[in-house]
């Protein structure tokens, strides 16, 4: 309750508004052809009057003509300390933009015809919170304006997400604290600062609000320079600004979104806090990510007040995804302290993910889990979907469990790091989203050497376009039990894969997306034997991995391949149902089915064909 | 397609039943003021005439007046192979149960208006078996009948559920293949055995219909003897019989049956089978119950055809309960060829449940489970609610998942073999159970030393009630989330036992059950401290246990403990949230609630006060 009065003073001038403002909702309620509901409302609102009046009541910002160049088409909410300038700098920027300006407090105080620290005194601050996220939320989701929020607005979680949910920019003024120790001089008269000495309120505010407002879209740091110098470069960050884009996974109360764009790991924290129960974490990487990416994550992690109990660098490889790692993992997790609001983050590509997520998945029951990978073959395939687990003697990822992360962040510019044979074979999964989804397989045949070459805009479109043809099938099968299709379809190529990795093992000689490659060259020439689909597709399918640098045929592989060999490897693969092997096949680009009916013949033939002895 | 025609031919002399049924029909629904839908009904139904008929329209049999001495007050379903006698022995019992007989074939002519031969020919064996099924439901809906069931009837699941679900007692007459084909001799002019052996389609029959048979609730080995004599055997099993106990664990698509009684293991194939998905299993079992239970596991299994692919015994003991134990149970699992419909079966107490349980849920991302509890503290406690885990070094259950089992088997007879200390450790959960519930306390009071004295009868009632209790609390918080009440109220003594577990080890100084004995002491003694209960209680809870013949007092322990130690241990608690201490408390028998608001200093005393350094 330190600042339970820490608001201005309403101005006597707008008081006039309030009247108005009450009639106006009178109308609207019985416009509505509901007799009686305004009659109700004012009958038992008593005690919720002020709100329950301006929260429907608050006037709607007037149009403005069209806005200014370089409005983003979408409202400003400034947000920042007491003295950080979301007045002064959002007066000067809706100007520029050709927006209205709004000032949160004053519209409250309008509406509710009475000054905040009254409503405070008469309703308390829980009430006064709700009300103000509710008058924020109506001005937001009008025609475009610029908002000052009220210096604890965006501290409160359900005000953040309802300016999120809104769609509006949120912008962070960012200042030092002498700047706005300078700023607030003579306000000492405020009910914020009495009884309190200025410099220890905003140091008290800066540590508790701060962490809550990285949580903001764009940052913008400011200093003593002129309000006008502010401005223009608030307008060129917002001018400058390119939102990450967000899929969701549908999948109820498991739902979760996926971040795609460049930069992401500076701003985990914000991006993060939302989706996570509280602000602890753990970190899980490998010793080749870590010192790459770590530092930023680190950064990005603290400046929203996420504590990191520990972190975890496993040892690069394969051969981390065992148990005898994960229970490593698990003890530094529980020595650590963590508790079950503690996030477990694994930050690398499949590897980190997979074990990062089991063991979040199984310690202390389950704990919330973040993935940010950091390789293609991640971004586009393994960090989506909730499959976590580890390898075991028998096999590749027979132990594990279905543990959906609370968000993922892919962030592009990790890609630009990766080694050119990891970022090829990642890109096969891509080429096999490709398959599934029908358009993607032209765009990958136009712009495949162009994402192996590391172009940025290629990358981010096949992450982007990856990510919501799986969110899609996963949020239609989460736990693969769909019999035919489904989930099952996103194996295009694997039961061969599986097959050339289990033959090769898991050292570096052949890496999962390169199997993967000659595995979907395999799965079209399968498909086209057994007369699903055209006799041309096998080819266009293995020259456009060949043209991407990319191992397409099991000669490409340069060892010796039995075919009986391959044989009892499928015949092993988990996809295996009450004895018989299981293949996704094709007719087409965008047309895969699953079938349990391919003569073991057929699929010997073929490999022998295809260079298997 | 073999025994699509193995049916009786119909007796002609009942064929003049079906017009009249006919016109019932139509009356029906004429007299249920809905115009039209009779007609509706006739033309719509053209390709399923006949079993749209029968199904609504089969005549409910006649009430008999009150039924004989040994009338079970529900219907019998006696299923058994050609030659078996289920309508010899079914007008036999009917007229000694004083009930009425019917045969279902015969009711299906009657009603279709034609041989089972011809609505196999016109409409096919899969429309056939869906008209028997709803035919069968309907006649087994009233009052109690004594009915022959087809022979391929019970060997349809939907049938045999549908038998189930109407609470009517399945009856096996099983009979020795030569009994069989002596009494089907004469019969070779039967479509069934038309161009056939008939040794060779009964041996057919016994292989595919035995193990569905098993599923019966009752089975009645019958030879060469005189119908008279059978029956008369029959009726005394019937009257024998004691159904388990079903409890539902009513947790949605991932609910699930407890039942308790003895000699569950023997039926143990046909009890499982419904709730699985493929018979095809694993059992996990510990090196001292294996020998005593598995054989007997082992032949109810195989009775329902339940293919078992390997048997797995871990070391006796709590040291079994960790990740090295884990990993070698997946890779023997995996080795011996599981797949996602093998079902993970845990035989033996809380350890054995707990690491089986886990592997089920990590194998292949989740394995059907079936918990069969063999010790007290397994059948009122660790067996129900989906809790399964391994310990770490950092503590107890540590990694782990909530993986609900598709049955629970509590076989009350296995509790006989129990040494008598583990047997006593188990009660102190029934304990528990009691003051959480109330009225199970003052029975606790009353009966208590009985239950740890091994009476069947007692034993029985501590099952079944506390797994009335822990079911309706899992039920409301399947996954511990409920900050207050909930699941975590199942911790009531816990805090303090998993303290003095981890002091003592897990080497067997100190059971579970002991510790938590010991811990329900001394959270009475906490509550009355803080005022919660009467100052009665806490003296009242520790002579029960003492009479019991367990420690129930911290100096019963015979150790040394510091106060510091057990309150670090208890800083560490899974229940720890966001670092504060929570405590289960109660208000009295029946009436208990978490805190985290208890002063670490009344704790400390408390400890001091009862023992500790």
């Amino acid at each position: 309750m330190l600042f339970a009065s820490a608001r201005k003073p309403v101005r006597q001038g707008r008081k006039r508004h309030a009247r108005p403002t009450r009639r106006r909702f009178q109308a609207d309620s019985q416009g509505a052809s509901r007799p009686g509901r305004g009659v109700l409302a004012w009958a038992t609102v008593s005690r919720n009057l002020a709100f329950d009046l301006l929260t429907d009541a608050v006037p709607l910002p007037e149009p403005s003509g069209p806005a200014a160049f370089g409005a983003p088409g979408r409202s400003i909410v400034l947000v920042g300390l007491p003295g950080a300038g979301k007045s002064a700098i959002g007066k000067r920027l809706a100007q520029r933009l050709g927006l209205p300006f709004r000032d949160a407090d004053s519209e409250i105080e309008a509406a509710a015809g009475m000054p905040i620290t009254e409503i405070f005194a008469r309703y308390g601050e829980a009430h006064f919170r709700d009300g103000e996220r509710r008058v924020i939320a109506r001005l937001i989701s009008g025609p475009p304006i610029v908002l000052a929020a009220g210096g604890g607005a965006y501290a409160d979680a359900r005000t953040r997400r309802a300016v999120r949910d809104s769609g509006a920019i949120a912008l962070w003024l960012r200042c030092p604290l002498p700047v706005l120790i300078r700023r607030v001089a003579g306000r000492e008269h405020r009910p914020m600062f009495l009884n309190a000495e200025p410099t220890e309120v905003l140091r008290h505010l800066m540590a508790t609000r701060h962490p809550l407002f990285a949580e903001a879209d764009i940052t913008v740091d400011c200093s003593d320079e002129s309000p006008e110098y502010t401005t223009r470069r608030v307008a060129e960050a917002i001018a400058a600004w390119v939102p990450p884009q967000r899929l969701p996974v549908r999948l109820g109360d498991r739902g979760y979104d996926i971040l795609v764009g460049p930069g992401l790991l500076a701003q985990a924290g914000g991006l993060i806090a939302p989706a996570i129960p509280a602000r602890r974490a753990v970190v899980v990487t490998d010793t080749i990510v870590g010192p790459l990416h770590l530092p930023a994550l680190r950064a990005g992690l603290a400046a929203a007040g996420i504590a990191v109990a520990t972190e975890i660098a496993v040892p690069a490889g394969e051969a981390s995804k065992g148990m005898a790692r994960l229970t490593e993992v698990l003890e530094t997790m529980l020595a650590a302290g963590v508790d079950r609001r503690t996030t477990v983050i694994a930050l690398g590509g499949g590897v980190v993910g997979d074990l990062a997520g089991f063991a979040a998945a199984v310690a202390l029951r389950g704990l919330p889990f973040v993935q940010v990978p950091t390789t293609l073959l991640a971004q586009v395939d393994s960090s989506v979907g909730g499959k976590t687990g580890v390898n075991l003697a028998a096999g590749k990822n027979l132990a594990g469990a279905f543990h959906q992360p609370r968000i993922v962040l892919a962030d592009t510019a990790t890609l630009a790091t990766l080694p050119p044979r990891e970022l090829r074979a990642g890109y096969a999964e891509v080429a096999k989203h490709g398959l599934l989804q029908g358009p993607l397989w032209d765009w990958c045949e136009a712009n495949g050497r162009a994402v192996v070459a590391g172009d940025h805009a290629a990358l981010a479109h096949a992450v982007i376009e990856s990510c919501k043809l799986k969110s899609t099938v996963v949020a239609e099968d989460e736990r693969e039990e769909s019999v035919e299709g489904g989930r099952a379809l996103l194996n295009l190529g694997h039961t061969f894969a599986h097959a050339f990795e289990a033959e090769c093992g898991y050292g570096g000689e052949l890496l999962h997306g390169e199997a993967v490659g000659v595995g979907l060259g395999l799965a079209a020439a399968l498909s086209a034997r057994l007369g699903h689909c055209s006799q041309e597709l096998p080819g266009r399918v293995m020259q456009h991995l060949a043209d991407c640098g990319m191992p397409a045929r099991i000669r490409d592989l340069r060892r010796r391949f039995t075919v009986e060999a391959l044989l009892g490897r499928m015949a092993k693969d988990k996809k295996v149902r009450d004895g018989a092997m299981r293949f996704v096949l094709l007719r087409g680009p965008g047309d895969a089915f699953t079938s349990a009916d391919v003569p073991r013949e057929t699929v010997a033939g073929l490999l022998r064909d295809e260079g298997g002895v």
